[in-house]
Formats: C-alpha cells, structure tokens, sequence
C-alpha cells in the first residue's frame, strides 16, 4: 500500500521510487542501486539528451575519476565550496599514496589543467567537451535520486575567446535543458540566474532551471555557469588572438542529473505511482489480456503487430490477476494500459486506460491512434505541470504573508528582493525559503525588498527547495 | 614522425595513439584521457555491443561505485586476486570512514549482496544484468587503453537455476564477444578456456577470447566466467525450486573494456598509422578539397548530398596542404578518403583511397558506391587477421623449437601440454610466454606435453601477451 501524498510527501516519494522499481538504497550507506526499469529511464534520458548536446556543438570524452589534492586547491572559492563533500582516496595496490586523490566531485579542474595544452591560438576555439560520468559527493543526508554519495551526470565544460560568447554559451546550455525538462519531461521550468550566496563556486554567476514538484518545493532541474576567467587564470588557460596577444579563455559549465528522475516522480505523481511521459517511458504500453483463451492472445498479437515504433510490453504471467497487474503497471507509471477481453474479441474493439485520467474507453480496433494518444499525453502531463506552477506561483503584499503561504502552501513567492545577502540569508532563516532565481523575465517595474523596504525593481522566485 | 613497426612497436602504438588523438596520459599517474576521437569508437562499440547485450536478455541497471572491505573479503579466492590492484577511500566528507570502502575493480560482490535478496524463487531466474561502468585497478605500469589504473567497461552478471544453463550463458556471452570482434572490429579471434592458473578469481572456470597483434602477442579481447556457486554460497543467494527446496544459484559474469581500442590499433595499424573498420569508425569517409575553388565545393556538396547514412566529414580547413591532410587522415584511420580537384569536376568523376591498401582510384560519379567500398573494406580487414593468425600460428616439435620461435617470430604456438600447472609455470618463467587458452576446437588426437613429454590429448594456445 502506498502512502497518499497529502498524508506524508516524502514517504510517498520513498515508496514510489522502491515499488516501481526504480532504484534501492545500497549496503553502502549513501549509495544508490540503479535498477533496470529506472535505468531504463536514464538510457532514454541520455540518448535523447546527447543528441542535443551535440547539436550544441559538444563532443563527448572521458576524464580520470581521480584529482590529485594540488588542482582543487588551485581555485580558490571552487575549493571552498567542494572540500565539505570530497571523498579521499589515499591508498592504493597496497601503498599509501604520496598525494591523496579526490573522487571528482565535478571535473573543472581535472579537466581545465588539460585544456591548457589543448588550447594554444584562436583557431582551437571554442572548445566544447562533454563527459557523462559518475560523481561521488559525500551526503549524509541520502535520498533516493535526489541526494545520494554518488550520481550519474552529464558535464559540458567549454572555452571561448571572448566574455559574450561564453554568456551565449551559457544560456544556450541553460535554454537545451529548459526545452528538454519542457519537451522530454514534460516538467514546466522556470529559467533564471542564481544569487551570489546560491552560485556554483568558482562561477561568475549560475543559470538554472527550477521547477515546482507536487508539493510545493523546487527542484533544481540543470544549472549552468558562466566561469568567467576564474579557472584560466588559475591554470593558465592562453590563447594567442589573430594579433597575436595572449589572452585568458573565458569558460562555462553545465550539467544535469539522475536527479531529474526524482523530479519526474515528484511533478507527475500521483497517489497510484509513477506517471511517466512516453517519450522517455521504458515502456509506452501495457498490454493486459483479461482472460488466457487463444482468441484473446490472436487479438493481442494482432495490436502487437500495429505497434510500430512503440515501446510495448504484454504482461502474459498467469500468476497474477489483471486487476493486480493493473495497479502493478500504474504504480510504474506506464502511461497507456490495453485491455483485451472477450468482448474485444468479439466486437474488434480496444479498451484502453490513459495512465493520467485513468478513464476507461473502448474504440474500434480501427480507430485506435496509440501514436496520438501518447503525444496528446505527453503535452497534457506538460500542460499540467504549467498550470500547476502558474496556481502554485503567489505574489504577496507583505512579509508576514509571505511566511504565512511559505508555510501554509509553499510554492514559488514571486517578490521584490534588495540584493542583499543578508536579507537574503534572514529570510532563509526565518521561513526556510531560498532564492531559487531571479527570473529571466523581468518586469522591469519598480517594487520594495519583501524584508527590509528598501527599493528595488529585481523580481525574485522564493521557494522551499530539494 | 611516426616510429616504424619494425623498429619499436610499442613505440609506434604510443604514437599512433597519441597521434590519432585517441587518448593522452592524465597528470594522475597511470590514468588517461580517452579524447573526443577515441570516444567516439567507444560510443560506436557501446551502441553495438549494447544491442548485442539485449539480445542475450540482459537488462542495464547501475551498482555503486564502492564496495564495502567486507564484502570482498567474503569469496576468498576473488580478495586475495583483486586486494594488490585496489584503491581505497579511507575518507569522506572531512572525516575517517569507519570502514574503508573500495573501489570497484570488478562488481560480482557488491551486485550479490543485492541478488541474494532479488531472487527468492525459480520465478526470479535467470536473473540477467549488464552495467556499463567504470572500473580501477591499480597499475603501476600504465599503457595507454592497454593497461591503465582506471578504465571504462561493460560487466554482466547472471544468475541460473543449474550448473548446465550457466554454462550455456558462459559460452553464449563468449560467443557473442567472438562475434563482435570478428563482425564490428575486423579482428579474428580465438575462443577458447583458460587454464587454472590464468582464470578469473573467484571462478569455476574461465573462457576467453584471444587475438593476435601485429607484434605476434597475444590480446585478451573478452572473458567470461562460469563462477559456479563459489559467489552465492559466499553471498547466500538461494531459491526456492518448484518442489520447494532451496538451492544456491549458478552464476556467470562476462566483460570487454575500453582495452579492445588497443586491440583495434595493434591488430591493424600501419606504419601511416591507424586502420579502423567502417563499422566503428567516427568517420567513415572523410572528404578532402583539392583546391578551393566555387566548382570544387559545388561537386562536393553534391557527394555529400549522396552519402546517405555514412558517416562523413568534409576537411575545408585552409591552412593546411592536401597533402598534410591525407597524412592526417590516415593516421587517423578513415576508411575512405574522397580526393575531389579541378579534373574530378570537369569529368564528374570521383577520385578515392581505402585506408588499407592506399592505391589511389578514379571512376565515375554515378558508378560511386561507397557502402559497397566499405563493407568489403569491412570485410577485408577480418580476413586480413584471420590470415595473419593462420600464418602466424605454429606447430612445433621440440621444446628448444618453441623457444626458438617465441623469441624470434612471436605468434601463437599450438602444441600439447600435460595438464601441470608447473610445467605451465616453467615455460612462462623461461620464455614468458603463458597458455592463451585451452582452444575450443580440439583435434582430439594423441601428443605430448611440449614440456615434460608426458602423453596428453589437451591442444592450448602458447603466446607472449600483452
């Protein structure tokens, strides 16, 4: 029995994620198991993502795991903000190592300390380079996809000749993972920069996605980074111009997560399981026959066969009931259920169940468009995420409101904000609510710091974040 | 300037490697850099092998990259096999572990933990898992995709209700290595099963695949493992039969690495550099402009408008001669070269050379078929190997032959052997060469040990190998 999200959010989640299968926590504490049907996910994840990375003009490649001590050290606000999270390894083949390695946390400087020798004039940029990879920081708090010791991800890290064309890079980057999390996922995002005190250390400033899960929290959905010249600088990244000069590179850097997966449980969810957009579904359709006679099983090949391109599944065990198989395939979120009975059989019709109304209709065999009714799915379960965000987004008068419909609803609280880091750092405090972004789309009118009075025509999004 | 063959072979593959742009050592000793060129082989051998993984039933799934000391320690034979090559992680997140975790130099261990609570019954078997993963063994000898402290790989591991179905799976996944080798890399191999002293730690038996390099030694280009019930009787994986009994389950893991690019550079490279098959090749023709005039690119955009499904790359860069970039390219290996001048647009003619044998054709543009070129290229470079392995596999009659011909010409030596794994040892310690593998095609005929004399129907394969 699953947990109701209104009763408990996060124990839904945990039960979600064990039931359908996705993932299980390891002996090692922190660690995950990625099972086969949530690493199904992450395949059609990846392919079709890679794809896009490339269009961005990225190649991919494979750094080392390990970055000796010295090349964290060597930026320093990237030091200070990964150190807290690195795991050390300092033996190794039975010898302790004279210099401990790093796991790489994020690869900037196992790769930047390379991309020296690579870069040498103009004509070697810009150079775009991208690593899917594991990533191990070190969490004490672990939740399953969200926040686990070690991750799978994907890092674009480029360099450019000029500070416009990182930014362009930047939002580029940024734009691919909004249309991916909008198109793929069918998780309406919200672009925006992040604020100094949220930024990625060692970056000029952070870009991010965010998106509003069921419960009113954000999730960070991809960030990327405008580097500026801070890693150049530290490791001697130069480049000859057309007149000869030398100058620094200027650089960026982006990435997306397994976490995405928790954010598809959490914006699509229901209390019946997982709802899973079909474009990255391991499987677009169930098949459930409801009696074991041999008309039925004709029939059912006969749909099997019109199933081009579709990624199917017949669920032909006899142990089980199709009423138990029903809960079984909507628990895992499959987003389009058959049914075939006898009385399809006779009446060359198909019964069918849409995984996110859950109504039962039945059609000619003839009329039946699986192909439409996974794309109207897929723009509905985006539709959906959209009007969410849009209910969920509050703009309050006053401080105490704001706290109030913090607590009471959560959500995004779109509002003026100083700039300051201290009103900033209070109100987290006080309410637990974070600055997600400041959003691309600004009004550009003139509106008073939520805390402290003051001025200001910067709009914000505050929210209680995963 | 590349190092002939004859000359230096090692050295001619460091350049070859080095000068293809497949890879680069790290400043982390003994770990490299797999470039975006050498990657791309990788994807292409991923994308096929993966399809060929699926075939055999498996589904991918993702295990943690550490595994608790505990658990090594469980199978005996497998932790005093894989404890001088392991990395440990004695610290995370700024404090002392209480138990050191390594990292993974093979999985069996920390997927069985798992397993033993995933099977319960005969319903749960076979259970079939594949991970593509990356691996670390310490290597205080590193070459570059050869032998290198961390490496990317694929491992399956299954687990079976009999001895007579593990063995099957054991054979199949060999088999389906065989057959990879042979179909998507050109390179001939022989199957066969390793002796005791040569198979993996922890198994009941292993078998291999063993191709012949240029230099006449030996590469492994695949293993698979019968592990018997040695892993789930350490692990306590049992389940329950159809008559209710518990038994423990059989097991297999198999494998192929990034160490199989090695294998694609020594069993075809030349002195001009590398041969890739079409198959897996990044690029499969490569377009070079012999000069830059309007008519030459109008005629080269209509070829590239014909190469349907090829993959092809147009080389317009202006600063270098044509001359310089056929050298590239064949250093890089593509399979095809398009030469296209003044005199291929004025006949409508098209002027190209295969990597392999380099003589330099013209003919017209209609009787262009580059997919036919290809397959037969394809095709030419399994022969080529299969050749050079019947030609460099040899029968001998005396023990002072074998180590004439070990040292002198290198190949593999098919000859008799005793059984005795001292005698096994004391050919290795007098001619270093090992048993590559106890072939699977026996002539089934009386001989004697090349060694002792003793009378033995077992044919192996002797060999130096990497």
């Amino acid at each position: 029995m699953l947990t109701k999200q209104k009763d408990d959010f996060a124990k839904w989640y945990n039960d979600v994620v064990l039931g359908a299968d996705l993932a299980e926590y390891s002996p090692v504490k922190g660690c995950m198991i990625i099972k086969p049907y949530g690493y199904a996910i992450w395949e059609n994840i990846q392919k079709a993502m890679d794809i896009e990375i490339k269009k961005l003009g990225a190649s991919n490649a494979y750094f080392p795991l390990f970055i000796p001590e010295k090349f964290l050290k060597k930026e320093s606000e990237h030091v200070e903000g990964f150190s807290p999270q690195v795991a050390w390894v300092t033996h190794g083949g039975n010898k302790k190592l004279q210099e401990r390695l790093a796991i790489r946390p994020t690869s900037e400087t196992i790769m930047y300390d390379v991309f020296k020798n690579w870069i040498q004039s103009y004509r070697d940029l810009p150079l775009k380079i991208n690593q899917w990879a594991n990533i191990v920081r070190w969490e004490m708090r672990p939740r399953l996809f969200l926040r686990t010791l070690e991750f799978l991800w994907q890092e674009g890290h480029t360099a450019h000749a000029t500070k416009e064309e990182a930014d362009e890079m930047a939002e580029s980057a940024l734009r691919m993972y909004q249309g991916f999390a909008q198109d793929w996922l069918g998780i309406y995002c919200v672009p925006g920069k992040k604020t100094e005190a949220e930024k990625f250390a060692g970056a000029l400033y952070t870009l991010s996605v965010e998106a509003l899960m069921k419960d009113g929290k954000a999730l960070q959905m991809g960030t990327s980074h405008q580097l500026g010249q801070n890693f150049s600088k530290s490791f001697g990244i130069q480049f000859l111009d057309e007149k000869g000069r030398k100058n620094y590179v200027w650089q960026t850097s982006w990435g997306v997560s397994t976490r995405m997966i928790g954010g598809l449980v959490m914006a699509h969810g229901d209390d019946k399981g997982l709802i899973l957009p079909p474009k990255i579904a391991p499987y677009q359709i169930v098949i459930i026959p409801i009696s074991q006679d041999g008309l039925v099983k004709n029939h059912i090949s006969k749909i099997e066969k019109s199933l081009k391109e579709i990624r199917f599944i017949t669920d032909n065990r006899i142990q089980q009931t199709p009423g138990w198989k029903f809960n079984e395939w909507e628990l895992r979120g499959v987003p389009l259920r058959i049914e075939i009975g006898p009385k399809e059989v006779k009446e060359n019709k198909i019964t069918f169940v849409l995984r996110n109304n859950l109504k039962r209709q039945t059609i000619d065999f003839k009329q039946f468009n699986p192909k439409k009714l996974l794309d109207s799915l897929q723009k509905e379960l985006l539709a959906e995420t959209k009007n969410f965000t849009e209910e969920n987004t509050h703009q309050v008068k006053s401080y105490s409101e704001f706290k109030e419909i913090i607590n009471k609803k959560g959500g995004f609280i779109r509002t003026y904000w100083c700039g300051d880091s201290k009103c900033e750092k209070k109100i987290q405090e006080e309410t637990k609510a974070t600055i997600r972004c400041i959003p691309m789309r600004q009004k550009n009118k003139n509106g008073r710091c939520i805390k402290c009075g003051k001025e200001s025509k910067l709009e914000v999004f505050f929210a209680k974040a995963y």
